[in-house]
């Protein structure tokens, strides 16, 4: 499962192409991938724990501006013990200070940053390592 | 160039291990890979400036302690300006409060950590990846 | 009304024992329970507004991560200013830094942390003589 | 468009009432308005998105207690880029400490607090002259 | 009264332009106004202290950077306890973060800021209203 | 045992009724009670080893004003292990910020707070069912 | 009562010296003096107590050390309510930062500092007027 | 030299009466008094700069809104090292945290707050003997 | 324009020598020089502003107490924009630590501090380079 | 003396083994050894006094929470400036962040933490080194 | 192993005649000595990894300014975990703020500072009782 | 001596030239000079002391990025106590934050910066004058 939380804003067309090249990746890594986007804190907490009861494997989470606010995200996270890798398209420590402290960053395997979309493909390869391990 | 700082500690085998796995990852991606390790920041910031003067076109750096104390290394990669992947085996993020800023990201690309030593083989597909763009 | 925040995931069968005997001690104290859960800010606060509406003498409120982070559920709290019992399962004070400040606290009668479900009770007893006041 | 969130708990009446009075001096500047009003900080990020996508010119948001806490909110309005007019009830700047830090006033035009409803008939005119510039 | 801290070398002409508007808005709302501008904090606090003995009803402030270091500012309009409109050209909150704690907001009706010198206007129309309930 | 450090100026008549009703309680719960009060923290250490030495099963404590100040008196609650409930009359979490961490905290059971001297009877509840598991 | 907490190890002479004048100038003044000095915040508690119970009119302390850290001190002292003139021989505000800040003003008349045994002449005096009032 | 910081908003009747009582008390220690209220700090500056010309022998200082936030104040009474009192109406160490610091504090003899006008009749008494030492 | 803080207690003659030999050097660089000393804040902005309107090409000042203090300084010295070096007679950053931080350094090409008058003269020399530049 | 705060809950025969072997350690150095334990603040500082009037030539402390607390026992040891050697059972600087903080440390010869009981014996060499300098 | 970082600028007899005692104490408890000294960072990490690799039994380290910067050397020192004796000649604890806080010292045994030279025969006798136990 | 710590990758050349120019203001001012440059804080401390065994008069010092974090470039110049300037090239005040603290200059003469290489000339100036004096 793959949470993205990138505002919708940025076209349809682009997150297609993203969606389309990390399934590429993951049948290659033999893995099976599904997406989830939204704005509602709530919403993303309620799809942990579905993630949760469907024995979901890994996941990689995008947590925009809730990476630095939201402490039930962190506990829904610590609650579920899935494996997840954090990922943000900035490089968020090079930003503001309020950025640079991450609540999810504690609950996660590692984080990603700074490196744009491609940083989905390589949490995808990070996880599938870690999964094999 | 690959400029890491693990100890020497961890035995020859290993690290040759990674080497030459990351080694096969440049080949594969269209690079050629140098390894630089010290334990002296001033040895460090030295290999730097040479990186400059040899036109190496990509660093990736694991700063280790020096990560959160270095201003020197800052300014260093910042006067030099190649791009830069910091790396961190471990989820810096997850650890002591002082080991969550880091002198380093602001002048660098983005940063990978937690993965242990894969996170060298994500650094290099970022890397090659910025570098093509 | 008893909102509480605790994820699904910890088994329905639990949360409807909790629910039973919960509410066996409020008919024994002469009051009438219900229950509400979700993991949006926004559904909790609209909850807290439809309890003003509906004249609910006493709210028992396990804020769970938004304890730290949420000025809005204080808010909603400080309009309404129905009597509100502050529960905790584990006990918040002996936990990270961040864990020890409550936004709710200042608007709350009372806070109960550190007892499991049995905190539930507690604060039902707390609110019974309070309303008995 | 008029992002509110004050609680509905003030009574439709008088915010019928400042609705009224609102569209009625917006039209005599020339503008059209619509309202909005939601508690939770997802909601208002869709409606904030879908405020670009219909092109609405200017964003007058009171932002209540998220103000101080949703970065999420702020990255909305960031990514958007409509000019915003950022307005509280109370004064802010008298109130706790915590109150006195805004995440959205960084990404707007300018901030009104202290003067209650009247507060919003001074954006509506600030955001029409800005919008004249 | 208007108590102005601008500089002089922002030309006589444009500050004669906002005072004539200023002036005629004024005169619109059936009040009479006032300017005063200094660069001395004792001037300023002089002139606070006298517009106590004329008996003027309101006053609008542009405290300029005494708004962040100004103790004897604040007491000043504490003491006298007229109602004031605190203005600042830009939006200070999206500035230093030393400008973001105004000594003066806790003794002001309110705060208008970050609409340049259509602030005074809107100022001047807050502290009608007010005056008026 | 009861540890009370609640000034005697509070009347005898007072402080016996809270005395005779916990005791009737704890007869209730199957337990047996005693009852200590001082002003002096050498005391109330001194008096917690004294309960280690007697096999004391739990404490309840009111460590008033040294909740915010004694190590000395978490250190004794450390060391000699007993199961311990921290009882505040007054929300300390809604009082000044010096009155919000409590070095009691991380060595307790739980705390409660706020409900006035229902909470004895609380904590008694509390710790009666906790000896039980 | 003057409740003093300097060290017996200046001399019982200058003490009695002190004790002496100050009791020359209390009858002058038309009141009673009692003096008590202790190492032990405990006993300074039971004896401020203790004043409460006499019906004392007003106090003078030196609290010495447990300025900066007694909230138990501070506490029996609100308690009680009796108007208390707070006096420390030594000018703390030019000594350690955290000299400078007392639990103890906030739940005093007023404070004395740096005027050596001075001081309590002049605290008797300020007592003398304000019981006076 | 008296240097009062008081608006003279206070009325100057009060204010004569205060100077009449200082000079009598002054008179009957042997010493004569000089006032100066101003709200320049530029002003109190020089008045300290012609004190020290005119071989002032002592200083009462109540330096207002200035205490927090002028270290030009403090560096001339630093320069002039002329003993000076400084005195507070209010008890400044029980209001805002940022009246709890004051600049002036680590030049002067000692400070008095929280008695009203009486403490200028204090620090008289206390400059009296202090300068007879 | 030389803007010098230094208060006249140290001397008419002293200064004088020092205005003649920076007199001297400046002539010797090719430079006509103005002196200015204030204990005013806001004499000094208003001759700030002066020098604006005279087209005075550079400034050197000593801030003295004001540099830690006052905003109104610096924005005066970003409005008009003419190249300033800011000059301490003492090593501040060897001082208290409210004397390390700078208002005036962000907005000035450069600082020295710890020489002395020296540091008046080192200051014409920089800023005539400067201005050759 | 050696005053030591560690709880009798450890038992007695320990504690007199550790005596017993610090008597004959002392005996060795030519000096002669009193032992004081009490979780009282003011039993400590009293014993300190009485220190000072015995004429005791040396400290050796333990001064346990107090340590990270206590004011009046830093003052106390100032006051008697007797040479005192800090010991602490636990290296405090590897545990929670208030106890890296001592309130006795500044006025000490030194500090040995982290040995457990074979800190004593090492202060006593340090002591008896110092005291023959 | 002792690592020493003191400058040679005290002068080679003193430093000498240190190694010599502390060889002949070593010799007395049945331990092997060596010296290290160096002003470099990475040579002390490089002979702290060589002293791991030597299966050197403990090591005495004197981190000197490192104390308080160093990550790098507490990795090392992490790395190799050969139990450590931290010693400082001077009572860092009694000087700076910034000298207070040791990154060495969570890694280490203990800490003994404050008796100069002495620390090291101290931290020595520490040492082979630990080794021993 | 001439301690500059600037990379040398901005070119031989330019380096060349200031020394150049630096050797000619020398010798005008009766001084000699020596050059010494290094990235290694070790080879900096070495050289330090080197200096004080030949007796060098005075230092003038660029410590770069060690200015904001080496305690131990400050111990070697308070030990060798040679006067030293402190120089940098940009406004450091003027940055980030962590580059307006320096553990240099409290152990400096003074410190010079902002004016790029033009700052070793001043410096040259200034260290010549107080090596007169």
């Amino acid at each position: 499962m793959l949470g993205t939380r990138e505002p919708g804003i940025y076209g349809a067309r682009t997150l297609d192409d993203i969606h389309a090249e990390l399934s590429g990746l993951a049948e290659e890594l033999g893995l099976s991938l599904e997406f989830f986007q939204s704005n509602h804190e709530g919403a993303l907490i309620d799809r942990i724990h579905q993630a949760w009861r469907d024995g979901v494997a890994g996941l990689i989470l995008n947590p925009g501006g809730l990476t630095h606010t939201s402490v039930s995200l962190r506990d829904a996270l610590s609650a579920v013990a899935i494996p997840t890798v954090e990922v943000h398209l900035s490089n968020i420590h090079a930003r503001e200070t309020f950025r640079q402290h991450s609540y999810i960053a504690p609950v996660a395997l590692g984080q990603i940053c700074g490196f744009g979309p491609i940083g989905y493909e390589l949490a995808l390869r990070a996880l599938s390592v870690k999964l094999k391990q």
